[in-house]
């Protein structure tokens, strides 16, 4: 199939690529390198050290003999976008290119209305120009877990059949995000579930859980390497938790560590976003999958990364919870449906000792990557307050 | 109460402000006059001959002995939103300066991304300049019923309890808006109660009906008209079907004209919006009112026009179903809570008939400004394919 990456330089897009040019798929993709700009806005860098995009797409060429197209553009450049569409013709677009951090979000207007508009405007171009230059393609869009929040019942994938004041009804299930980052995915779902009602597009919707890992097994070689972010904004509890563990810092749940989860790691989102590429929906039909492989509390995920940390590499951990820097409920219910990619074939690839393991062999590869910016792992974005003391020019 | 209302020049700013004057508030309001130049753009006009803000207010003095402010700014220009809330130091925001047409969002992609981007980050912006300089207010925004859809269940007031799978749970009432415009409004009810959520802003968000009328009690002085929209984008059922028969046009109901929608009078929208600001909610409250008197058939409705027209103005009538343009439900259930409003003391001002013969007469004695724009009456955007032949300059 030929499959068009946006946002192809991250963490996911990248890893996806990688996957689906082995697989045999014809892969093209554009990226306006973003992540890379907003990780260092904030001061940080990826512990991973990667390549640019040219030297990238060489070394796939020289280790996997592998061919992939790539160029530079952004999906608020709608020129740019309908002559991808024109030349690349594809069988799925998988639109990874979003702003894809809470924190960020939360710093302040400006980065709060960058995230909605990037993401929102961004996801309006591609439907516009997918009716007019690849009406046919199906759209792969990742949205996050987070768009349901934490509701008393069970989640269902995206739509539920519910019964009130004695009349039935299926609906789509109801969102409460819980950033302006998560709220802006939400805009997206309503929008491309609309797309797909009226101009008959079709669309499978991700709500994936949170992400962890830092390799698939394409990554041999370190050139072919994806980005891994450990700072407050960027990096995930999984991978926070490694990054901790490797340099001896504590790691850090939030508040009282009871929140829960879903979580998956990076090989089994790359092979769910493949199973969803590889069995498209019909005309029109816009689907939902919840994309995570297991439920856990914050907090015992930290434990458990202490005790792989330990164990199997012999570091030194600590577990120190810090002040929930979010506005969330501590303590809740959540039991979450992902049946309709096991329903493809969906089957977890290791089990999270064992990836734990690789993680954070990886993190200590590159500890000195971490301890470089390791100022940026502690929270300082908090949802009441923002970014204090944030101004063009940075804290005084 | 000192009252700051953005988008004061529209239909129902201009209406609002003169209410609210009236009964003792301190009103002001600013405006980009983006209803002018888009009803300007699409080639149509104002039913009644409006006068610019200087005379209207300069009226409003000389004829009822009020005071109002007013400025041209944006919701967009965060600087100039900043500006005046320190300067107006507002009890209560009314937010109706969002581009309200479904059929302009229709149009093509440019505008779609206008309305999302105008509306989504002007309410964003709004509520961060709230945040630093207006955090007690109330910010009353104008939502619509088109937030919800036509669902097969009772429609209540933004949220419901629902039970699923055994649990029991108060959720947000599931949204499935018709338009990129109807969508705008779902998103930024996400943000408004997402807002009060984190840094407790009090917010009353209106789910309105369609609103009919010519005319308010204060705009006793032609110079106090607000302005009257009867072509295919900024005309609403009931305006149009008036503005049809006034000038022996046969009133064109959409598709089989049984939709049913929720319809208020606008001097019955102004007196709802009234109450909710000298009704304010609670320091972190988000309520949602549903701000309708009564629901009607489409076709229904014409048929009363109709008959108002016949009996009471002595004016031929025909009513002459054509095809739906848009891509909705043609025959559905429908039934909406309305309890909030009437909680607070709402009483309908008259009857739709009553109504009807004030609206009627007004499009008779203006009939010659619908007959210079009567080909902007019927629909050319379809939500299938758009405004056809439309580019920058318009149709071949």
């Amino acid at each position: 199939m030929r499959v068009l990456i946006c946002g192809m330089d991250g963490y996911l897009g990248w890893s996806l690529a990688l996957h689906l040019a082995k697989r045999g798929h014809e892969v093209a993709g554009f990226d306006n390198f973003s992540r890379r700009s907003v990780v260092a806005e904030i001061g940080s860098q990826s512990m991973t050290p990667i390549q640019n995009m040219e030297n990238r797409v060489k070394a796939a060429k020289e280790v996997h003999g592998l061919k992939m197209r790539f160029g530079r553009g952004s999906t608020l450049d709608y020129g740019y976008l309908r002559d991808v569409l024109k030349e690349s013709k594809p069988d799925a677009i998988v639109h990874l290119a979003e702003q894809p951090s809470a924190p960020y979000s939360m710093m302040d207007r400006e980065h709060a209305v960058y995230t909605q508009q990037n993401n929102v405007i961004g996801t309006l171009n591609l439907l516009f120009e997918m009716r007019e230059y690849a009406r046919g393609a199906q759209l792969v869009k990742l949205g996050t877990m987070g768009e349901y929040g934490t509701p008393n019942v069970a989640i269902p994938e995206g739509f539920f059949d519910v019964e009130y004041r004695g009349r039935k009804d299926t609906l789509p299930f109801p969102r409460q995000a819980g950033s302006w980052y998560h709220w802006s995915k939400v805009h997206d779902t309503g929008n491309v579930a609309f797309a797909c009602k009226i101009w008959g597009l079709r669309s499978t919707d991700i709500m994936q859980g949170v992400v962890y890992g830092t390799r698939t097994p394409e990554m041999s070689d370190e050139r072919l390497l994806t980005r891994f972010d450990f700072d407050e904004a960027f990096g995930t509890a999984v991978n926070r938790f490694c990054a901790q563990a490797a340099i001896g810092y504590p790691m850090s749940p939030y508040g009282t560590g009871q929140m829960k989860r879903g979580f998956i790691a990076l090989v089994d989102s790359i092979q769910c976003m493949t199973l969803a590429i590889e069995h498209p929906p019909r005309e029109g039909e816009y689907r939902v999958f919840n994309q995570l492989d297991e439920v856990y509390g914050i907090g015992e995920l930290a434990q458990k990364v202490a005790k792989v940390a330990r164990e199997k590499l012999g570091l030194k951990t600590e577990v120190k919870g810090i002040e929930d820097p979010r506005i969330e409920m501590q303590e809740h219910f959540y039991s979450v449906d992902n049946q309709h990619l096991k329903d493809l074939g969906f089957k977890p690839t290791r089990s999270l000792e064992e990836e734990l393991e690789i993680m954070l062999g990886d993190c200590v590869r590159y500890k000195s990557r971490i301890e470089e910016k390791k100022e940026h792992i502690a929270p300082t974005v908090t949802w009441k307050e923002g970014k204090k003391g944030h101004g063009p020019l940075g804290p005084a």
